[in-house]
Parts: C-alpha cells; structure tokens; sequence
C-alpha cells in the first residue's frame, strides 16, 4: 500500500445517494451501504457524515437513517443550517429563510426579524413562484444584498427520479440581482476544515467520498484531501463534470498501461472501476482489503490529458 | 440638432414598463404614454413595438392595450414567440414548453411531440417546482440539451411589486443541465435585426426606447442602434447594471461638463435627466420638441470611466 494510503485516519462520507436514495418516501438505502458504514466503523478508521441535506434537522435526518439500519448519530453529522447558524450569528445577520419546513428549527434560535440578508437551501415544494419572488424582492430591496446558499449542488436523484438542487436557485437569485452567493456546506473549503476539526484529522489523512463530481470530490481536493466518487446516486448523469475525478490504479498489473488509457479517452472517468466494479461499495471494500491496490489522482496522468 | 439625429427615421418602443405597469388586473398605463405614442405616429416617425412580452399572444396582448388607449395593431408588434417558432421549423425542433398558458395558442402548429429542446418564457404562475423539475428532467435527458429562453430579463415590474423574469429560470436550468441557453428576443441582436427589417429602417437611423438597460439600451447599441433608457417601469433598481445607458446632453450649457462629471460620479446613469425630469415621457417629447437637445453615447465621454 502506498505510504499516504496507509497514513488515512478517517473519512467523511456523502449521505444522499451514497447511503441512500432520498424521495418522498423517506427513501431507500443502497444496497451495501449499512454494512459499509459498520465495516468501517469497525476497521478503527474515524468516521464523519459530511452531507449538504436541508430539507430536515439533523435530529430527523439522522433518525431517519437509523431506522434504515445505520449506525450514526447526530453528534457525527456536518451540516449546512448549523454551520450557517454560527455564520448568522457571527455577521449580526438576520435571515429571510427560503428553506423546507422541516429545516426551520435549525434556525429557531436566529433573529429573524427585518432581514438583512437571505437564506436559501433545497425547499423542495416551498421553490413556489411566490416564494422565489418573496425572497427576490428582500434581496433587491437591500443596499448589500447577502445570499448565504446552503449548498450549490446541480440537482439530485430521489426515488421518482432527478430534482433541481439548491443550486440552480441560488443561480436564479444571483443572477436577478447580480449577487454572488456565499456557499456554506460543500464544496466550500470552511464547511469541509469543520468536519475535519470535528473529527480531528488532518486533510491529507482523509478521504472524502460522495457522489458528486464538484462538491464533494473537488471540494474535497481543493482542501487536500483525497477523493472517491461512488457510483451511486446522481453519479451516471454527471460524468460531463468529471474531469477532476480521482482514479483507483492496479500496480504492476500487465498490460494496465494500455487500458487505463484507452478507458480514460472514451470517458474520462474511473474507467477501471466501472469495468471491475457492479456495485458502489465494492470499490470501498476493495480499498481497505487489499494493500495491492492504490488511490492516485488524475494528475499522475498527464498524459491522458 | 445633430447630424445623426435629424436623420433620425424610426423607433423602437419597448412595452411594459414603458408604456404601461404590468399586473394581475392587466396593468394600467403609464401617465403620458397613450399621449406619446400618439405624437410619434403623428410626427411621422415610423414606429414598431418591440417587446420581450411571452405572457400572452400578441392578439391579446393588443387587445389588451388598446383598451387602454393605445394605437396599436398586431402587425406592428415584434415578439419572441413568433421569432421562436420560425427557428423551431428551420432547425426541425420539437419544444418542451415552459411557458405562460395564454402563449402556448402561439404554438399551435408546432409539433410538440418527443421533444427535442426546451422553450422557456415567462411562465408566470407555471414556474412551479414541480414544472421546473420536469423541463429540467427533459433537458438532462437529451445528448445535447438545447434551451431556447424567451428573452433573458431578469425582472420586471407589476403593480404589486417587482417579479422575477425568464431570465432567473433560465439562468437555474442552464447551471442544473451545464448548458447554454439561446436567446430568443431582447437583446439578441437577431431580433433587433428582424424588427428593423420589418419597420424597413436601418439602426443608424434608428432608436430603441426601453426602461432595461442590459435588454433595450445593450442590446441595441450592440446592433448599431442609439437607445434611450426611460425612468419608469424597472428602472430605479437597475441603476447598478448602467454602465452602458446613453444620456441626453445640452450643448453649450454653463457648467454642464462639471455636473455630467459629477453625475457620472454618482450613479453612473444618465443623471442630467434625473434632475430635469419628472415624468417618463418629458424626455422623448422634449427630444422632439427642441433642437438644442442631442443624444450622445457615453462614448463621448472617456474621461468619465
């Protein structure tokens, strides 16, 4: 195994579309992935769920997963409210809240009377007409308009199929009155230093692993760590953003050269992984069972680009 | 009166927010408006309305502001759904419509079956989360997504308040999809190009009236034309996009470059207006009325920027 392999201490770990697929049903879990959870528990290695869910407390969310089987609890979750919260409370901001119903007790001790800047997270069935006109007119009504997103994800898969994220409203906002938006959650380099201070690794000693090319991969990459994209989740639809993927490499393996390059060329994306892999956990499996393999980033690979 | 304004030979108007304030009651005339249309017709003037209005079909649309009193007439309106509808038949596309109710009459022969593209205008009341969800399900679902957009304002203005245009939708499915959508309407230079064909004046010779200052002013002066920005409908809160508005300018006027420069300074928009005049039309009236006034572009005035 290489030196930097064998020097990982922990990990945070995506929750929708890793863990689960969400939905109006609660969602399901992905095949695997409880077994996951307790395996890596069990291995020693430290363990944080780092996901951009605003559409419940983390309290509900967490319970939630519990009743799929997992073993979390809400003292091991990173999320945006909280840490929006603290960025609140810091700035003397008062809130117009665009967020699900559900998320609105994490902001139960926030001023939010005459706001002074406005929160955005992924409402779900609150993104009505009139709601986005409501905190339209809050923002253009400000001298300095303040747009804290929580998340910028694309969109998202549930179990009746793709949703807008967050993201593509937060665009909306930004764009009709040409501000830019603050991030909190991923991919913002705060939100992932937050997960990491709570779990007391350093970046170069973790690894993320989520589904989402951006915000959890080159989120995670920019911070210095190392990541894995799953192959779950939103993952099928989002290989045009892939450029930035980290790859999992067979030392010494005949032949490797060849392949890796030919896969490389016709999709830019783990390629050996999807030739060797069905499901999403294998691949995670594979990693900490056996010291053959390696984790090595795009950049070894200049060649292919 | 110089040169290029005495060869003056046709006009652009923009509608809403120029002519009248838009709303759920069908909206009301703008003090003075019924009266300068009036004038130009009778100046001799050719005239065309040029407007990004997708809330209706230009019949109704007509009818409406003829109830106002307004002399106006089907043919003599350019707008984006019928531009729309020529390129779907060129290029053989088949739309998935995100549109206002009242338009889709304006598509009736187009076939709408297994869509290859996405239309989105302003579709008021129709930006439902659930409406968004399926035109952006539609757009990732294609190899390579095609999203012609109705205009790209970012808001405009009803009687109860400011709305948010096409434009903000536009700009959230183009982040959800990557995608770049294609402008049908103000400010494409394309539509510029058709409703000066259509009035048979050249843009040299000619001038859009607006009260947006990126899709009326912007996009005719990139297309030759001279513009002018009027101070109703948006205008107030779009000071801070201004930077290419036209000004109106008295020659030989004591003092008059040290309060331009001044004014310049301060808000960057056409300010001798904002001291002179009171009402919207004041302007265009005065501009026809009195010789010694000229349009100049902010090219002139380098050493203000």
């Amino acid at each position: 195994m290489a030196a930097w392999a064998r020097a990982v201490r922990g990990l945070l770990l995506d929750v929708s579309g890793v863990l689960y697929d969400s939905g109006g049903d609660g969602g399901v879990p992905i095949a695997g992935s409880v077994e996951a959870v307790r395996r890596i528990k069990a291995s020693g290695l430290k363990l944080r769920f780092c996901t951009n869910e605003t559409q419940a407390t983390r309290e509900k969310f967490v319970k939630k997963l519990q009743g799929m089987g997992f073993d979390i609890s809400v003292a091991e979750v990173t999320a945006p409210a909280p840490a929006a919260c603290r960025i609140l409370k810091e700035r003397g901001l008062r809130p117009h809240l665009l967020v699900h119903d559900d998320l609105i007790p994490e902001f139960a001790e926030i001023d939010k009377a005459n706001p002074n800047c406005v929160v955005i997270g992924d409402a779900a069935e609150n993104f009505t007409y009139a709601n986005l006109n409501e905190a339209f007119r809050v923002l253009i009504g400000m001298e300095k308009p303040v747009l804290l997103s929580l998340g910028r994800g694309r969109y998202y898969k549930e179990t009746d199929g793709l949703k807008l994220d967050v993201g593509a409203y937060m665009k909306a906002l930004e764009y009709a009155c040409d501000v830019q938006a603050e991030v909190v959650g991923k991919p913002a380099k705060q939100f992932f230093e937050s997960a990491l201070a709570e779990m007391g690794v350093p970046p170069q000693q973790a690894i993320m692993i989520g589904d989402d090319i951006v915000n959890d991969v080159g989120g995670a990459q920019r911070c210095g760590m190392r990541a894995l994209q799953v192959r779950t989740g939103k993952y099928r639809v989002d290989t045009a953003a892939s450029l930035t993927c980290l790859v999992m490499d067979i030392k010494n393996t005949p032949g490797i050269k060849e392949k890796r390059m030919e896969a490389w060329k016709n999709c830019h994306l783990s390629p050996l992984l999807s030739r060797r892999t069905g499901s999403n956990y294998f691949m995670l499996l594979f990693f900490f069972s056996f010291p053959t393999l390696q984790l090595t980033s795009e950049n070894n690979y200049p060649d292919f680009y």
